[in-house]
């Protein structure tokens, strides 16, 4: 596994930085050192780089971990802690297809693309066209753009038809979705609601209640970072407090 | 999408307790009501059935974390909200190859051998022969144990060398086993540990330092369920308050 | 500081049971021994005695921590870790005047005439009056009844006109009596309120906002014990989830 | 209650943002507006104030709570999250005599000293003499001056011998200092210790086990804020991780 060029590496320096940067034949300027990457090139990933001031930086294989942590922003995305969860909750693996609405700046929609794998797709609706531009771009440099279809807005349905293996929401009003989210499930299959606020998942829970919907349930994922000092072990000062309620439910055929 | 004989359903019923049983001609009895699941076969998925005191039951379509939550256990099991989590950052997904030690009752394992696909591998060591037998059973449930290579102990090394795109390690004393991680995996690779005490996290990051390894992060993920009554939303009144703490890091060539 | 005949005891067991208990000459019989405990009385606090069985068990100081925790309930309680943040709000201390509504079990009255001493009041309404007979019950045994005044149910408005130094609102519908609130408080001070639902937390915001109050707060507490293994320091297994949101606020005089 | 001249009010802009000030004859600058403060002097609390530029401000009462958080600093404080909780367990309440050590910018030494009202006492031990500076400037400030007595350094041992209701130790070794709080207690009484990090939790554990204390427990206090806009509720983006655990045993006479 060596470093080629063009590669997407994880560039960690040796304070514990990291960057998520192509193996071209640049120099890489960090706030403390310069590196010259073409020295990473046909070496195996892992290796040692020696920035202009001597210290030290590794060339990490990327993960779809690292994939979302430095992708490119133009809306709120999803956090790990949350992404990691829903793709159990969603069943998302090899060969499933999986619709969302929408696409934000595509960060679920790369952990959905990664799992389904080459056989999968995903379908991911959004309104604004630039959200979907910048989910393409990160795509495309993770290499994942082909199993994803874009469409437009959601015009109070979608196009599929008891077809995909599961839905998510992430938009503000989900409950003008949930009678289109059944529709295009397969029978059985799950539903994924994402709702910041918690007058939302009442709202949602309301709108439920009317559709064959079973077995709903809420929650909420905190993660909390330690500092990692072995003999002075503690969590860190500060964390998220919140991102978002994560809502699941199972579609059925008839009340 | 029709329920064949033999099939793993989730059985739901109408008060929402669910169970992961086959559909076969058989009466299936739950603590309130007796169902006779040969009337599900040729159905679709979704469909609802009658039980013989008139309440309602459905046959949903089980996922990866059905699997999970509903598995023979013989050891603490590893949970959902931490296998999401360990599934982004040890970059599991369709192709990998991933190594493991101790394989338990097979939670996590199953989880990997989902993500990995029909082309992925996943080798899972543990010392406890009759751990690896229900592990055995239970992927073997749910289709998965082609994908899977068990091994005994773990004698301070791990047969695999520079060849596995991730290390997971779940027993007692990991620091044992960190050096052979670090063999086993692919440089720039990650790694991953499960430790339900401060006293093993400190223990790991004390060894972990006297190896090539960067970019350790320790962490831990807390789960709160929400009552989905839309007109008194708050969350349950008690919680799982841990399970273990988890520690990421990334091999490199050297130090 | 020796054991009194009629003294409120902390008893505690060996494995760490506890038992807020009088000191008589009687029998005390806990799930693994006997203790006759008149051999405490004119020894010292923190003093061993040897059950029948030969187990020991220690007589403690209770505290206002102990009384809340070994109260007769009827009701829900509210919890210590809401108790000591709501008393720091409210600045419930030596002298001052307090007002609340409901009483319940009384948890957070004992707490309130604990902390405003022999010279403070507290003002307590409540509908049901067998809560009241329970929590005169309660404080009477910790010595504290005399620092409170029972009220029946506070029809829109109470007794009191600018002239408690906090107000503390825990009821079902507590928007009915900001207004009350607001009249019986000093100007400037502080009102808290209990709120066991999201709802109720959205809906007291909104009344709130029509009345003369600021620098209004909403949070939630929560506590995590850990098992006390010093070779395997690790939380407890469960935790509560939830007891309920808590909000402040502060009267002026005009919006 | 109206504004004196000298009074310490919480100053409260209309956007919510907060100060400790004396009500004065001076100007008084917010980083949006300019107040004179005189105008508040003899108007009753709860009065609103104009700015030059007409912003609204508004003079509350300060309670024990807004001592604690705008106290002046030199060290890390103790938060109201875990003081509220600790005053409980120590039964700091009017009469007590309370040890603490050490000092530091004197947060809790604030809280303790209001719960024990005029007839108690505080006594705080701390090596760092400018840090008693500090607390005692805060004191001051606050009218609590004349309830505490300041020690130095605790050598190994304080002067007191049982004869205290309680020992608070916030201090990097407090392990060296366990044996001093058995022999400053009274029997039967709480001790209370603050610690940051899970290592001094073990190491603390340990030496307690070699002492006459019963009944300890261990844990840690998260406070989460919510933004309180009724039709968005939902938690603050970011809060607190970590302040300390916190233990508390009681003193037994023997083991």
């Amino acid at each position: 596994m060596k470093v080629n060029p063009g590669d997407l590496i994880l560039f960690c320096t040796e304070e514990g930085r990291t960057y998520l940067i192509e193996a071209t034949a640049k120099k890489f300027q960090t706030h403390r050192d310069s590196f010259n990457l073409e020295e990473l090139i046909g070496k195996p990933y892992g290796s040692t780089i020696l920035g202009a001031k001597g210290t030290k930086a590794y060339a990490l294989k990327p993960t779809v971990y690292d994939y979302l942590m430095k992708l490119k922003r133009v809306t709120q995305i999803i956090y790990p802690k949350d992404i990691g969860y829903i793709l159990l909750r969603l069943d998302a693996g090899p060969g499933k297809t999986i619709l969302e609405c929408g696409t934000g700046s595509g960060s679920l929609l790369i952990a959905f693309a990664h799992a389904v794998g080459k056989d999968g797709r995903v379908i991911s609706y959004e309104k604004e066209k630039r959200f979907q531009e910048v989910a393409l771009e990160n795509l495309t440099r993770f290499g994942l753009a082909e199993r994803v279809i874009f469409k437009g807005e959601a015009q109070g349905s979608f196009d599929e038809k008891e077809e995909v293996d599961a839905v998510f929401l992430d938009l503000k009003t989900p409950w003008d979705l949930l009678k289109a989210a059944w529709q295009a499930l397969k029978p059985g299959c799950p539903l994924g609601v994402l709702l910041p606020t918690a007058n939302q998942v009442s709202e949602t829970l309301k709108a439920l209640e009317e559709l064959p919907f079973v077995n709903t349930e809420v929650l909420e994922i905190m993660l909390r970072f330690y500092k990692t000092n072995p003999e002075r072990l503690r969590p860190e000062d500060r964390m998220v407090a919140h991102t978002a309620y994560l809502l699941f439910s199972r579609k059925i055929k008839e009340a």
